[in-house]
């Protein structure tokens, strides 16, 4: 996000009620039913249209589509356990339950006016939303969308701090940062409806975005009022914060950023993390042991997303404007850039097939998903969709930190 | 398996007929179909009876069961893309494809006398069958278990090899072992009706099981015939054989070995991997950047299989006769062996849950499937199964190297 876009995301918000208001009338038609597997299905966020276009990554083609999920302009996806239900987060501070097979919602709930993102427990029973306006976070059951808990996240002078950066933890916990209050919390929320915050102060100025590691261990906050990134190692049985790479931001002369980087596009591939550099036309690399910075590879532009391929063998990287039609490749092992393509205009992100033969790729202004076989680049398919932004497989049902 | 039993593994053969055999009539009649996801189903064996338990791992239940499946005294599973379709590869050397949701086979062909065990391809076109009798591999529409290709792993003597710890590597390729002719194999299948195979001959004496680390880098297999374990790194442009743990194996002195411990067994957590030591009441602790051995776990017998939980801060281990009614829980970041528990008798295998919260344990003499969270080791469920061995869940699909 952009550091002006940010900070005056209160500006915009409508009058809508901060409780829950229950949305009745489901905007898609129901299809029918199919009997169908769902471990290769997914979704692709149309952002303008509002709307979730439903492919299937065996045949590489769209099956199916749901309207009626509001402002999608900057929306997250989780899936239920079972896989075939997705979570919606909206921008509007919409959460909205829509089955993958039936192709239609079965539960919609406004329940902030502002809202960036959620997670679900890994029992798969309870969906969290993170919020803007009013600040806090939300706690409903995965299977009603019935509110379990309100958390405010109040600060000391009664203010709502906004929330970024959740994750989900083992034990229905789940982590996430106050961008105000410049603190992280840990909810516990075995009961739901009592949930028991503990909150680490003092982690550095406005929290803006986090990730939790592949194995859950260890995690970490980027920080837009100052350089540095907060690191909590969860594995201790009194958690503390740590600072870690205490260069990493925008430096004593800040450079020109385009768009914020995603920590949540960071790449842990073997021992060493991809990271995107802030306003720098490079990617830093870091071993996980230290989380020292051990070295740096030059790319085409200011690198938003950092992914790895789930074998660790390649990450690829995208760029903010004016580079956003490129997307590079990292050869992990070398560690040098081994191939550039250009898969369309405004790359807004990357998705992995499970065991990453293929990847598909978001090209919002040529409102076009292209798929790569990662080996070859070959394009394997070109699919048309509105202005595509985030994709979501269902195989992130089955992952840690979604 | 036992030194003895793998030896006489020929001698029991019946003379079905080496070619594909397809049998039309599936011995268990269709049930309804349901409309849901598959995210969180699997299958249990039932080794007595040549059956499938169906289960849920959300509602942590039984939904159904597939009978009719022949010897599954041995027997493994892997998934479709679509994780709806279960391949179940018995030691009688029949294949069969199973749908989940309708719980009905829907093909099945004797390919071989005997069998260990096979693989799919990342793209979910291909089966790979290993076989004993007559050794060598066979290649299978995985839509309609057409045969594709038989690649026999002829010896300079003429006759075939048994084959034995087959993967599935990226790019319709795979990578087995050849027992009787000390070789690796990997068969590029891009063209499955004309396998092209690169052998690395020489690589010790009799491979008897192996593994591919989660990446999909690292190829190991352990040696019957002499100590030490061959490893091949796959991502080297030209694949080659060094030898690893040059002490791993019976040693000088045998100790009486009540079961081979399963090289799919091994855990790999964070930079280390959990190793079963052969004959020993040990657990091997392996640096996987030099791949030295770097310490030893004391267990309560003779482990069987060492499995990390997902997140890879837990390893658990079960043991050989006469060990073989405990389970025990080793904590990573200590090293030490913090929990044992009794889940019931004869514990032959166990599968933790896509996110690691809970383990489902096979007590083959009890006819129970034990299910425990992982944190608490709390009993969360006891289902009634009819001699339980392995278990299978569809998340499997989505990971390399099953």
């Amino acid at each position: 996000m952009k550091r002006r876009a940010l900070l005056s995301l209160t500006a915009g918000v409508s009058a809508l009620a901060s409780g829950c208001a229950a949305v009745s009338s489901p905007a898609s038609a129901p299809s029918p039913a199919a009997v169908q597997g769902t471990g290769d299905l997914g979704v692709v966020i149309e952002r303008a249209a509002g709307a979730l276009t439903l492919v299937n990554t065996s045949s590489r083609s769209i099956y199916g589509r749901v309207t009626g999920l509001g402002d999608l302009s900057h929306a997250s996806v989780v899936f239920s356990r079972d896989a075939r239900f997705a979570y919606i987060f909206g921008r509007d501070g919409a959460v909205t339950r829509v089955d993958i097979l039936t192709q239609r919602i079965t539960h919609r709930v406004l329940q902030a006016g502002n809202s960036i993102g959620g997670a679900i427990s890994a029992d798969g029973t309870l969906i969290v939303a993170q919020n803007y306006t009013p600040g806090g976070i939300k706690v409903f059951d995965a299977a009603t969308l019935e509110l379990l808990a309100d958390v405010p996240a109040a600060m000391a002078d009664g203010k709502r701090s906004r929330v970024v950066g959740l994750a989900d933890l083992p034990q229905r916990r789940f982590v996430y940062s106050l961008f105000d209050a410049g603190a992280i919390c840990i909810a516990d929320l075995s009961d739901p409806r009592k949930p028991q915050i503990t909150t680490l102060p003092d982690i550095g100025k406005q929290p803006y975005d986090a990730l939790v590691s592949p194995n859950g261990r260890h995690y970490i906050a980027g920080l837009f009022g100052e350089d540095g990134l907060a690191m909590v190692d969860l594995w201790q049985s009194e958690p503390r914060v740590a600072r870690i790479l205490a260069d990493y931001g925008r430096g004593e002369k800040p450079l020109p950023v385009y768009k914020m980087p995603h920590l949540r596009g960071w790449a842990i591939a073997g021992r060493h993390a991809y990271l995107p550099a802030v306003g720098r036309h490079e990617v830093l690399i870091v071993d996980t042991s230290t989380w020292a910075e051990v070295g740096r590879i030059a790319v085409a532009g200011q690198p938003v997303f950092v992914m790895a391929r789930p074998d660790g063998r390649q990450v690829w990287v995208n760029f903010s404007v004016p580079d956003y039609h490129r997307v590079q490749v990292i050869d992990t092992p070398s560690q040098q850039v081994v191939q550039t393509i250009e898969p369309g205009r405004a790359v807004l992100h990357m998705e992995f097939t499970p065991r990453g033969e293929s990847v598909w790729i978001s090209c919002r202004d040529d409102n076009r998903v292209q798929v790569y076989d990662t080996h070859t680049l070959t394009l394997q398919a070109s699919l048309a969709v509105d202005a595509p932004s985030g994709i979501f497989f269902t195989a992130r049902a089955q992952r840690m930190g979604f």
